[in-house]
């Protein structure tokens, strides 16, 4: 489901729980992680892979494009726009460091972009260039980033009063603070390790899930 | 130029001293080096960033694409097919581990696809999948690939007389061995260090160039 048939409204509910896959070289274990998030309630996924040579990253997308379509959830490829157009993913990721979302448009005009922020500054460019929804944070320190500046609760509160595109939390959320996010204005949560790294990532998302229903976010 | 406009000929003499960048951080450098690259007679650029984030690589291939085409230089892409459809490079190459040559084709159409081969199988598979020239190698052990099994000039010669598409030769070329991988068959040469690497890489170009007219291949 692209941009084109969705509603603002829809997209933010269909990026509550936003899970993106770790770095693990097993494949049978990292489409095994991503179906049982996806049977757990993850509204959307996100392949990401830094480390992969192409033909790796492009048949896990393949694997992952099956999957999230039968459950009707989103898939978004990080930063490899080629990869994204062969398996038609719904959308794309991109960092600040990756290509533009204007690039990303005009490669790839159906798809969602997101775009990572840290603060306004950049939530309000990437809203100008057109991005569809921004992932913002880091919310908390993360093992991945420790020694990022992070954005905190009351940075991502400032984006979400400044922007009207939907935005998803990242970094370091966990049940515990899922609430709190919400509060802040997020529309959803993007997790990597509180799912992917779970003894039991189905479990783990409907947790995540439930906690988001019961805040009233 | 794009394969449309261009005879298997003419290919083989566009990819005669085929330059690959190297990994370097410094984008002036790399610029200047590759620009002078061309000065002394390359006629074909690779772009090859494994190291790099998506932006860093698109604006390094936007300026490369400005120099080759002001030159008449063949511009490839290595591996990223969307950076290459966003500079509008003539050519992408992919190696066994990256995008498939029909994968490549179907994103960019119109690009000149290259694809490593390491013998006369792979080479074979390539050829069948539509590649418009090979990169075959490597024909010396290298120190980026010093544990790899090599090629050899026996290898290189029995992929050169067993299919018709267009060969360079990689891996471990200077000035010494240029005419020998020449007369076992190759239409041209790719080097990475010999030029990139070089105290003076205008002349090093000119000299391969050089070594490449008189042995006569
Ligand atoms: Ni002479």
């Amino acid at each position: 489901m692209k941009l084109a048939q969705m509603t603002k409204e829809e997209l933010r509910r269909r990026l509550r729980l936003y899970v993106v896959t770790d770095e693990r070289k097993d494949t049978q274990s990292l489409l095994d992680t991503t179906a049982a998030a996806i049977q757990g309630g993850a509204t959307a996924i996100q392949l990401r892979r830094k480390a992969d040579l192409g033909r790796h990253f492009v048949d896990l997308a393949y694997a992952i494009r099956r999957m999230t379509r039968e459950a009707d959830v989103l898939f978004f490829v990080n930063d490899r726009v080629d990869i994204a157009l062969l398996c038609d993913a719904d959308g794309i990721h991109v960092g600040q460091d990756d290509l533009s979302c204007m690039e990303v448009k005009k490669l790839f005009p159906d798809a969602l972009v997101g775009v990572s922020a840290a603060g306004v500054e950049e939530a309000l460019a990437a809203e100008q260039q057109g991005a569809d929804y921004l992932g913002v944070g880091a919310v908390y320190p993360t093992n991945s980033k420790p020694d990022a500046d992070f954005t905190g609760l009351e940075g991502l509160s400032l984006v979400t009063q400044s922007v009207s595109l939907p935005v998803v939390a990242i970094g370091g959320i966990n049940v515990e603070r899922a609430s709190s996010v919400l509060k802040a204005g997020a529309d959803g949560i993007a997790v990597v390790s509180a799912v992917m790294s779970a003894d039991d990532p189905r479990m783990a998302s409907m947790e995540l899930i439930h906690r988001m229903e019961i805040s009233g976010g």
